[in-house]
């Protein structure tokens, strides 16, 4: 019996608060979801269990029989080791070079797949987003971080220790005084994302800067753009600033992989329009306008699930090249 | 009959000045080499005949028949469109739109393949050079100007238009006062080419800086260099610096592909020991050193021949896919 006859898959992505988990068919639809707390100070092997419990709650919901389940798709934080199954470390889980998949396989006797969460969203994406029958994508989330994975010639690209696509820690101006937790001065994250946009503006406030900005506590990405939209000078400022900075990255980028789609997703890229615009703009400042005009550089196509969409398709990804492999031809 | 019986590949390098045409055994062993000058101010028509003699006098100079033929590799300066084999439009040569590979079918009844320059190398280091046996390969050639190629997952990386790889525009320093003849501003060509190192020195001897290197009515990298190891200190400061962007773009390069190997090429590479060292050092300043550590940044294998074994490599890889095709089970 192969794969080809089972038509569902079950994603599960792990994050430091949440573990979502989602049972779907083949063509994405999901058919049950749960989302517990992760509890990741309770350690690992609690951890470990509540994803098993997902996993059951789902199974039940759904009334769906195991045996019609092909494969489980876990995308959690890196840097891991995919080829294990394993979470090396990662500041916000407990897991410390601990394989994920094992006691998946064990527990429910199902092939198991782990890779991180930027390569699992982009292979997502792919498959049920903006890139749909593409063969080059680049996914981007600029959020509280920035990160990101792509799909190379029509296949999810990992590079040879699932780290590629560490968007975020590229430099992007290495005589910027800004400071990524990394340790790196001037990175796409410690410009772009929405950890610098509050920084830049508590920091703009500290020194006394006239701002409506200042009227509020915490300033995040969303009051920068409530003030930008009113007109603010220096919620414009900060906001230029870095759109034309992710407009370098995206340029850098199409220089790189020479893709068909840029998708961007994440918290701050909600922002919208605007945001695109700028960063388009500024990408065809900083790279050969002929790659960049046809490069589609679009907001994500998974508004919502993209974290569990994402463990889906690389379940039914990862099983079909499985499926494929089986019913090759011996040498 | 499949290409499986033939045991040979012709290789061609079309430069700017010269065409450099060779027939190899499928180990990469080149048996006939035969170089010819370009002549690109005759136009397209007679390049393209200079090509053909090349061909033909490989093959009567090795005395090997055409029906051991299994495919012709060219490797080309881009912008080009490596699907209908046609060289859109270079500087340096008489091409517009126009197919290399057309012509070289219709003479010779053998499968023909073009790809931009930097691919082809790539390709030529990952099957004959640093890259043997590895999964994730990245080529520079930092030359007169900076490009590249990439072996992504153990096959040929070229993007959506046969573009990618443009390391050498890539923005390092956008707020550099360095232009490239792109028009950027502080890219790698800007920061790192053999043509920047000329530029950065003949500018500060304009500007009556003190340094051995103005009794040189011109000052190319070679010149450069041998002042850096007499210890002039205009010259360890343009090498230094130019070294730590290198180290820079590497990081990224790093970040982005998660590669085994990154294998550096041309010109200016040729300095060796000093250059890698501080290359190295500045990578590790710039990415997660974990991920930089186990990386090979290494030069060349290929150190003559390297764009004819390119082409070679073109040729095999390309020649192999097609019978694997045809051998493939049908659906």
């Amino acid at each position: 019996m192969t794969n080809h006859s089972k038509k569902y898959v079950i994603g599960i992505d792990l994050g430091g608060t949440k573990i979502s988990t989602a049972i779907a068919d083949s063509t994405g639809h999901i058919i049950e979801k749960t989302t517990l707390a992760t509890g990741a100070k309770d350690g690992e092997f609690h951890v470990m269990n509540r994803m098993i419990s997902s996993v059951e709650q789902v199974l039940e919901a759904s009334g769906l029989p195991l045996q019609e389940v092909a494969a489980i798709g876990v995308g959690a934080p890196g840097p891991l080791d995919a080829d294990r199954g394993a979470i090396i470390t990662t500041p916000n889980l407990p897991f410390r070079n601990y394989s994920i998949t094992e006691p998946l396989v064990q527990r429910f006797g199902v092939p198991a797949f782990l890779d991180n969460d930027g390569n699992v969203a982009a292979i997502g994406e792919w498959l049920f987003g903006q890139g749909k029958g593409c063969q080059n994508l680049i996914y981007l989330t600029v959020s509280t971080g920035v990160g990101g994975g792509a799909v190379l010639s029509g296949r999810p690209f990992h590079g040879s220790t699932s780290n590629a696509l560490e968007v975020g820690h590229m430099t992007l101006d290495p005589s910027s005084p800004h400071r990524c937790n990394c340790g790196n001065y001037g990175d796409v994250e410690a410009l772009c994302s929405g950890t610098a946009l509050s920084k830049r503006a508590m920091e703009a406030i500290a020194q006394g800067r006239e701002t409506s900005l200042s009227k509020h506590r915490q300033v995040t990405t969303y009051e920068i753009y409530e003030a930008y939209k009113e007109g603010d000078p220096l919620a414009r400022e900060i906001l230029t600033t870095s759109w034309r900075y992710l407009g370098i990255a995206v340029a850098n980028l199409i220089l790189t992989f020479d893709p068909d789609v840029i998708a961007i997703g994440g918290g701050v890229s909600r922002i919208g329009d605007a945001m695109f615009e700028a960063v388009r703009a500024s990408a065809r400042a900083h790279a050969f306008e002929f790659m960049v005009d046809r490069v589609r550089i679009v907001p994500t196509g998974l508004a919502q699930d993209t974290g569990v969409l994402g463990a889906i398709a690389l379940a039914l990804v990862r099983s079909q090249e499985g499926a494929l492999r089986e019913s090759a031809p011996k040498e």
